[in-house]
């Protein structure tokens, strides 16, 4: 790396305060995903000054390709609370019926398009760390990180701005809604965002695994995450007296029962992993009712986005045959899906000579992660995780990530926007 | 039938306002199975000016076989609301705790001793019947008629109180907690009240199947109703990661659908019923979580008491050794038990010559009933159905029925009674 | 019982030696269901003297009705067998496609028109009993009575004939294939034999009870045998490499397995009984082989013939069900079959006035029998059961009986059609 | 490679048509595993006249460690088989019990000690090939090439012992049994021949894949072939009528159904790859009998030893819990195995340099191998494919290769001993 960004690090140490005094906001108005209603809001709000234009609402996702939607009930009573706690009354009205994000462009004129999407949702975790101003509703919790991703996502959006006389090419900043369950990306590559785009990059907090490196990525050889699909499954059969006239019901627990052993069951897909998880299942009315109402909760995963799409598929098939095994119908939705992610060899290379230092893992994800409908469209993708000190894992109660990566990510995703502007 | 008897239709017609008003009063004030504990107090109310000993609290039932209690939070909630509803303070403090239910006995000197079985308690029904003054508690009803079960034995208290010179021997007039699921039965045998007992009768409220019959009785060749145990099973297991490490994790949704399946496909025994029923389940935490826990609630019956012991003790050995196949743990507990329930053939001849018109069923019962404990006990037994005009089926929304009935069940059990007691 | 028969009981002993040696005959040249060729042979020798028409071949039974035929390949070699152990050529020519058996019609003018039926079909079952000469097939034995009921049959035949100018009116005496599997009924009824018949009888041997009785009878309150489905079951899958490609296999061992379960898991009808047996399963090629091929023989039974149609159809459909949810398909074949049988009032009223000792059944019975066809055409009809001293029971290998039943065998029945003719 | 070992290519070429005489007469007189009674009494044939020492029968394997043996009975029909075609009758009398393959030890005093192994067993496959002599056994053919590997081991051994003053160490030529199925090699780790091993080899003919290399070999990274476990089941139930007592009954077949659902079920092991394939079974008596029997035959394998261990493991978890379910018994037996097998890396890198073109393959390996368990013994181990036209893929019935691989196979294997030798 060349010393030509040497303001860089300077200008971040001055914005430090103010990136992590945004994250600790964020930290304490959590929103689940497409419900990010007050974030979108705020992000909203710090960026307006930079007069450049902004999509949102029903432009930035493409309606149905939303997966694991909120009921109505769920959105309505959210955006009460998001219109109690700050939230632009304008803003809100646009992004209230499940049509959170937003997406700014940088436009410079001729040169490479480059996407940059930072995540924006809270878990549904109940929150245990007392270090940062904890979240304000119990059982919502930005046990993940992306607090800090929204926060890098508004600096480095300002940065660029700031400096944008020294580049060429247009800068997608998409703030996208609902990572966690997998199930926003997809929408955003359906609205069409991603069809000019030449490079995308993202960035993830993780704990660090003892190494000393700033920047983690997996090698172009392996597999960055696996391909996953969320389903739930809700079969109806037909209720009766279990032991007056049994055989006049239709007993969805049986046709549940048999879907989950043979769901399991399915056969391997050569030597790639093929995981599946019946995790969630919840049937019947009394002990004495032959059960006519079954909803489950499923997830499968793959090591390619062939062998996920296999048992996915076998998947559905065995739901269909059990339910019609036992006279019941069977309705399956999609909540969420990803394809496999895979860094780009190019872009890897060109990380390794940031000035930091890198680690590459050669071993293969086993996490999924919806950046990977980004890096399947564009090619040219590049996944940036930040090891850095955490105080419990991803998705603990306890996260909590020391707030000095929030400068390094900063620093990192910049570098690599200007890399990639210089280059052509 | 001689005409000796003939001052009780016209005593008890001079009630009838009376067991109306009490029965529309314990209708209004319906509570489920272990917390009747207005109503235990209001049956006590009305008799205690008898002088005859009430057997109360920790006395009635044999306190380790009582089935299917509810929690202490549920019980201590319900001894709140008697309270506010009119039960007596010094009966709320021996019933609260799950001792429901009252004992009177009418000692008349030597001669025959006789039990009479009343059950007192409303179903988890929402009520939608609008003719009798509905229940003040949403989500509780006498969709079964109990209350009119408990105001008839009321008024039978009172009337054979009244006309003791006449009688020789013992009446035991039990007030029976819990009969729904079967729970409350074997306890009250269990505390020895039927010890000495030589002859049991109870009375029960049906709709009526076109017959013009006033009493209707199941052949003592036939059988009266299945011998049933409701069991719950608790399966443990232990959470991984269902992407990262199933491994780790010990599958107990795995376990229950095995033991759902094989429940169910347990082998027939001969000719005889044998019904299993798994009627809810509940299990897990996250669709990407390997389930750790199931709470699963099942039912089995049988023709005979040996078929139902067949099939119960079948399924604790699959359910245990579902459990073991995927290295989980299961509790098995027992929320309720009836054996199979018989006439006695003497008790039927008997009956078949009170002056009214009554109905033999040959074909042999489907359902289940506690009293079977008390049948199994006396031996000389008498399960008598009350046929009448019902809104709608037992256990309905909108069950109701003619009161007229009280009038007859009130006359039938005296008549019992006193033909029994002068026969010896 | 009159005593106008008494000349019967005197020539059925004068012919008892001659019954005993054909059934000895019978017993030593045991042949199975559908390959009573010799046998076959044996009756038409016997009754050709007589000169009443004989229908022979594909007249017996209609072709398609037939279920469970031997192979093409066991037929032929059944037929050289028979040949060379004495069948007459000519009547093997018509017989030996799968088209045994044998109707006599003895027409006396107008009158009641009576059938008779009496079975013919040896078991696999290996012989050990060394009392009378034993199966010359090693494998094949007499071990159900056979051979007495058609002996029976000849007999009958022959002493009503010569009896003829005391009755009127019709009598068939059909000799029916393939009772064991009950494979045989439904083709004679189907080829309208029992169209214009008013009164059918059977006789069956049976080990006594303890009881001195000479006939048993199932009382018309109760059900004489239960309905019952012999159903094959084939799967055809794909194989595949289990370690390489199990995915491009489709697994007929894990469908196959799916059935079962689902099978024995059919919920039970009402109070009736429903069984259901797989009893023979056959699959796979090798243990690193994705399974291809599975053969499975089943059998449904049910209290009621539409309790036995449901576990039929509930079993054909689980069966297909459990094909298609693993890419395989199935062949189903019903290859045996039989109604709930029942006696008629009227007949078991009349055979209690025969002379003999009666042993009425209440209990209900739990086998099958494809007279039950016969019956439920008829309507009018009684199966005959015939306690007696026996070796071992039906079925066993070291079955045999005491031969003075056919004696009294050939009399009861003799005399039911009498009466049957007289009353009329 | 130097020039040094020049003499070697002649002498091979010079070799080649008794190579592939011994190689044909091999083929032609085909023996399964635990049956190489004419093929070990054909390898001491050839070898007795170098006069080095043969440990032979019951030295070779420890008698407890084979696994997957014949019956006495086929032990005894085959020795009968190999006396009429030519086996020594001494050589005979020593391995006919399951005592086929023989070590010879070529010891040239202090240096690397090097072992060689040869597998010599042919597959039950129905031979269609028609260039080379045909087995003479239906069913029984070389279609995976251990004729060749056998051939080859012979002509090592005779070039090597040819040339002994060049070399120093020691030469173990090990003629293994029962390699198909992972049968044999356990059995020889067991008797301690490997002990003071430093080095060992092994070659396979395999069809190339398009390549033009003489040498294929797995990466010291990637994994040559997946641990596996051979595992017999064998269920013991209770028969019982299917219509009368079931519940006399123990259903083995339920037991074995509820064992395949769950087999199959087994969850992953992190990304690993864990196969499970239960490929053959066989079961009952009749279809109205309750199933008493059930033989299974099924396979387990894992991408490290460990995942293979966790499947085993917990399929006889599954196997016990699902009998015990059913109130029956499961006899288990191990009838093959081995571990996962990797080429050392300093290994590979001496086979590069050859002189012959070599193949590195990245992708791991799907096939299992029981050399493993040498390797795993050993250490610096090498598992040599030596790629050439064949007919059709391996354990396929018109199997064949180009005999010309066999002149290869053994230049390279002699090469790599001469390398070892000459390094130290």
């Amino acid at each position: 790396m060349t010393e030509k960004y040497f303001w860089l690090d300077k200008e971040i140490q001055e914005m430090l305060p103010e990136i992590i005094a945004t994250r600790r906001d964020l930290h304490k108005f959590a929103e689940p995903g497409w419900m990010e209603m007050r974030t979108t809001s705020c992000v909203v709000n710090e960026l307006k000054d930079l007069g450049i234009d902004a999509i949102l609402g029903k432009d930035v996702c493409a309606a149905d390709s939303r997966m694991g939607l909120p009921s109505k009930e769920e959105l309505d009573r959210h955006a009460e609370w998001a219109m109690k706690n700050g939230a632009d009354p304008d803003i809100l009205q646009l992004v209230k019926d499940g049509f959170t994000g937003a997406i700014f462009t940088l436009d410079l004129g001729p040169g490479p398009v480059i996407a940059l999407r930072f995540d924006m949702d809270a878990l549904g975790v109940f929150e245990t760390q007392d270090v940062v101003p904890k979240s304000v509703t119990d059982g919502v919790m930005h046990a993940c990180g992306h607090d800090g991703h929204t926060a890098m996502g508004i600096a480095a959006a300002k940065l660029l701005y700031k400096h944008r006389d020294e580049l060429r090419g247009k800068i997608k900043f998409i703030f996208q809604p609902a990572e966690e369950g997998v199930r926003g990306a997809k929408s955003i590559v359906a609205a069409g965002h991603l069809d000019d785009v030449d490079h995308v990059l993202a960035l993830h907090i993780f704990p660090h695994n003892g190494s000393s490196a700033k920047l983690r990525l997996t090698s172009p050889h392996g597999r960055g995450s696996l391909a996953t699909t969320k389903l739930d499954f809700d079969f109806r059969g037909k209720a009766a007296h279990a032991g007056i006239d049994p055989q006049n019901g239709s007993n969805a627990l049986l046709a549940a029962s048999t879907a989950i052993m043979n769901m399991h069951a399915i056969p391997r897909y050569g030597l790639e992993p093929t995981h599946i998880n019946v995790g969630i299942l919840k049937a019947g009315t009394g002990r004495n009712v032959v059960c006519d109402q079954v909803h489950m909760e499923a997830e499968t995963r793959g090591g390619s986005t062939e062998a996920n799409k296999y048992v996915e598929e076998y998947a559905v098939r065995v739901a269909e045959s059990a339910a019609a095994m036992h006279g019941c119908s069977v309705d399956i939705e999609v909540k969420g899906a990803a394809p496999v992610m895979n860094n780009s060899e190019e872009l890897v290379e060109m990380a390794k000579d940031l000035g930091v230092e890198v680690e590459i893992l050669e071993a293969t994800g086993n996490g999924s992660e919806d950046f990977a409908y980004f890096a399947e469209k564009v090619g040219s993708a590049l996944y940036m995780q930040l090891p850095c000190e955490c105080a419990a894992p991803n998705h603990n109660s306890n996260f909590d990530f020391d707030e000095s990566v929030l400068a390094t990510g900063v620093e990192l995703i910049c570098k690599m926007v200007l890399r990639l502007m210089e280059k052509e």
